[in-house]
């Protein structure tokens, strides 16, 4: 879409028609993991072919500087070949190793007009840009100004910046939109509190209020959803023991599990982490019915876990295939597992 | 120990020494369920015995008059056989088909020197009875004054009373003890709105809690305990459908699952009741370390469940005997599941 291509767009769907003198600003929120970020549908985008597509969009001449506002956890890990004079500049929620957040959650401070949501209604990051952006300053206030009063708003991650920052003195509103209303330069006002959550817990956290505030009538279900989320994290936290388990094998010594699970290595070897998280998308189940793949929310920390397999493989004696067999292998196990609990559940009312 | 018996008692350990002339004050807390309330340690209590015992402490003149306060869940089916002129007085926390409350709860009211201690401090029932006692005016309050105050403040579930209330125009402090200060008789502070939880769900609040507020060192043991409370209340929910499911069987038509899980009928064939009880107690799987055998604060719900299976077992063809062989058959299979489950969370770190 962004790189201008319509192949593969549904009828109706619309790409990005820019050109060479054009300012583009490009806004991404989802969740994400070292290297990768999710789509609602389809397969999730990986640091590798981000990266890509801005060297087509390069090559392309679609922007004569280009403003990229990436909210996902670890999103500080989807930048990694920009360049100082690329004229691409961007800001990401979080640095490569912590997750973003999420605020206005519930069970405080979720209403809109009068009922509660039971989420969170945004995320720090993009509520710290969004409501500097709502000031009305646009016209005059610097991509600098912004970014700086962003990052001391958004105090529960590190905002990070990536690439070419020779046009951060330009206005933000040249690439976000043209405000022609004197605005305001209030300081904006600090993130909430209470009721922040790191987003890799939103959906438990949503799951729980859920529960604790069903009405009689309404907890039954919502004690199933409860139960079927504390059940698919602690799932995947298994699988992702599993290959590391198998990975380490019998000969890597007493640290290299802990090691493998815990480390924050840089990932260097791109491709082999993109075989592997695609393996996890491809393979290992969809926890609920919105995941499209094997990745959601709450595990994709650990892509982490597999930069640290792909960085390390020499020292585990595995081959890039080798890592790719054993995610496959345990994902499969994992399908299986997850099927046979769905199974276990949807018994007949009567055994006949 | 209520009857003066002093066999099985530990050494050291007292029993109830009163003679004829004695007011009796006992007061009981522990978990429930209809017909049975738990101790700490050992087998629990079935009303059928507890009748007994008080039988016993009657035919040896042990008392002149008892005044008996229970707090647990479903308190009101203990005292079935009380009448009105034996000179026993029981007041229950809750009648006989709801769990009584615990209050001064986590989050927020918990806290003991500045310390939150993560539970509720105390239950409503008991909280009301001892904080009015606190007043000071045992000496000239009557049982019917205490009772009234006590029944005006537990507001989530209902104190009800069972036996002979021919003496209740007598001072409280007659049984609960002499106070020749000058008293109170200010009104009861309300219960607290904030963090009451129902007896049943305070284990789950607990563990929920525990992790919530969790420092991130602490994060991960706490999850272990979260995801093992929820897994354990899933486990005993699908033990007690199965037990239905299997008394039910295959020709008791579509509604014999949900009527016999629904249904609150009166324990009558006490017997029956009192044999299933016992069988879960043996033969299902303690849930944790501090449950003594199958049965806790959280499923003790289900002993209704085994009243309406025994009140019901001629319409559902089956003999005590074959609901004995149910429940102990599901017991055993769950007790398998449990001790899978054990296994599978303690693989060794590092596979030889």
């Amino acid at each position: 879409v962004i790189t201008g291509d319509k192949s593969g767009v549904p009828r109706g769907g619309r790409v990005l028609e820019s050109g060479p003198q054009d300012r583009v600003f490009l806004n991404f929120v989802d969740h994400g993991g070292v290297g990768i970020v999710a789509f609602p549908n389809g397969i999730p985008l990986h640091a590798a072919d981000l990266s890509k597509s801005l060297e087509v969009m390069q090559s392309k001449s679609m922007f004569s500087e280009l403003l990229f506002y990436m909210e996902a956890c670890e999103s500080g890990s989807m930048f990694p070949d920009l360049s100082d004079d690329d004229k691409i500049f961007a800001l990401t929620a979080a640095n490569s190793r912590e997750s973003s957040w999420g605020e206005y959650c519930m069970p405080d401070n979720d209403t809109v007009n009068g009922k509660h949501l039971n989420t969170c209604l945004g995320d720090t990051f993009s509520i710290a840009w969004m409501e500097d952006s709502d000031l009305g300053k646009l016209g005059s206030e610097t991509i600098r100004e912004q970014v700086k009063r962003v990052k001391k708003r958004t105090d529960k991650s590190h905002v990070s910046q990536f690439g070419d920052s020779s046009f951060e003195d330009e206005p933000a509103g040249g690439f976000l939109l043209q405000d022609t209303q004197p605005g305001s330069s209030a300081p904006l006002p600090a993130g909430h509190e209470g009721n922040r959550f790191s987003v890799r817990d939103i959906g438990l956290q949503t799951a729980w209020h859920g529960w604790n505030s069903a009405r009689h009538e309404e907890k039954s279900e919502a004690w199933q959803e409860l139960q079927q989320v504390v059940a698919a994290r602690a799932a995947d936290e298994a699988l992702f023991d599993a290959v590391v388990r198998a990975a380490c094998g019998s000969k890597a010594g007493p640290r290299c599990i802990p090691e493998m699970k815990e480390a924050q290595l840089d990932m260097k070897d791109v491709h082999c982490h993109r075989e592997l998280a695609m393996a996890v998308y491809e393979s290992c189940p969809p926890r609920s019915a919105h995941d499209s793949g094997g990745w959601n929310g709450f595990n994709m920390q650990f892509s982490q876990t597999l930069a640290n397999l792909c960085e390390t493989r020499q020292a585990l004696a595995k081959t890039q295939e080798d890592l790719l067999r054993i995610v496959h292998s345990e994902c499969r196990i994992a399908s299986q597992a997850a099927e046979a609990a769905i199974a276990r559940t949807a018994l007949p009312e009567v055994v006949v």
